[in-house]
């Protein structure tokens, strides 16, 4: 049985990432997204309280996937300076998927704007972005590998800045570069400037 | 004549401006920007031939006040890395600019995204911020201030990020940081980075 209710909110929710992706959210019914599925209302409700849960869950779910993945780029690498390359390596990743789902993270924007809820789900994971790699920053400056007269909590801002910002450029202008190759090296550069040692 | 008609194109894209901030365009009818602005349908449409190229009125006037200052900063500097740093110096007041109209921003995405007229009228004004930028580093190269072994091209489009990734940051955490400061110490340690001469 927790396998088969497990299959149905998968149902329900590549669905919806489906819909939401061709029509926005709010050009998305509970109804298309059930007949999409598969599945009865019933069933939807019993997995998800609203259609802005199934958003939180498809966002939620994406951004797990990334946290693990740069989770591991600091296991296996030795130092942070590594790490952060190794990291930088993902963006092509993020792009791919971010090429297929722009409405939707558009959609996100908006409805975190309009929905006081939906808001603080979706900058939660910002939060631990930004937590996450200030740590990383100032476990550097405590290993030696760091320069220590730089603050870990503005560098983290400006690298997510500077993923953030490719990101919405390869929005506006898709052919316009490489930009998983612009990112690393991006990172690559700015990561050179607070190395202790050449890279 | 010429004067008044120029006062009543100024009321309807304030009125506009405040009513798309409110309550988004598709949530604002033309009926509702005339009543705002004091102004009969017929002097709307003889402005404006759709609702969509008040929109784009509304930015491009925003983006060509920003086009002037980075002129003038340009001028008043001596070389291309004063400039830059001039040019950060700026950012404080895309800041201001941008947490008033941080609705309106998201609105011109999604309506670019489903109009394609919007879209490309959108992004234009990226095209020619990110062609400045790199016409900018060349001179750099050629009067010898800015490192020959970076491409242009390739810097612009990271300046640009880091400006809109700091500007989506500040939105999702508007009191987090001094994202002004933040955003002048990013692209000072960047200017660092590619200057050929100690700041």
């Amino acid at each position: 049985m927790q396998l088969r209710s497990e299959v149905t909110r998968q149902k329900i929710v590549s669905s919806a990432t489906r819909l939401f992706s061709l029509n926005g959210s709010d050009g998305t019914g509970v109804s298309e997204i059930c007949e999409a599925a598969g599945v009865s209302k019933g069933a939807f409700y019993h997995h998800f309280p609203s259609k802005q849960d199934v958003f939180l869950t498809i966002l939620n779910d994406w951004l797990d996937q990334l946290s693990s993945q740069m989770q591991k780029a600091r296991l296996t690498t030795r130092d942070v300076p590594e790490s952060l390359i190794a990291i930088s390596g993902l963006t092509d990743q993020v792009f791919q998927i971010s090429k297929k789902h722009y409405s939707l993270f558009f959609e996100f924007w908006i409805q975190a704007i309009r929905h006081p809820a939906i808001w603080q789900a979706a900058i939660a994971p910002y939060h631990r972005f930004q937590t996450w790699f200030a740590a990383l920053l100032q476990n550097g400056i405590d290993e030696g590998s760091i320069d220590p007269s730089i603050s870990p909590q503005e560098t983290s801002r400006i690298m997510i800045a500077m993923v953030l910002g490719l990101l919405l450029q390869a929005f506006f202008d898709p052919v316009g570069a490489a930009w998983g190759n612009v990112t690393k090296s991006g990172i690559q550069s700015m990561v050179a400037g607070i190395s202790r040692r050449p890279l």
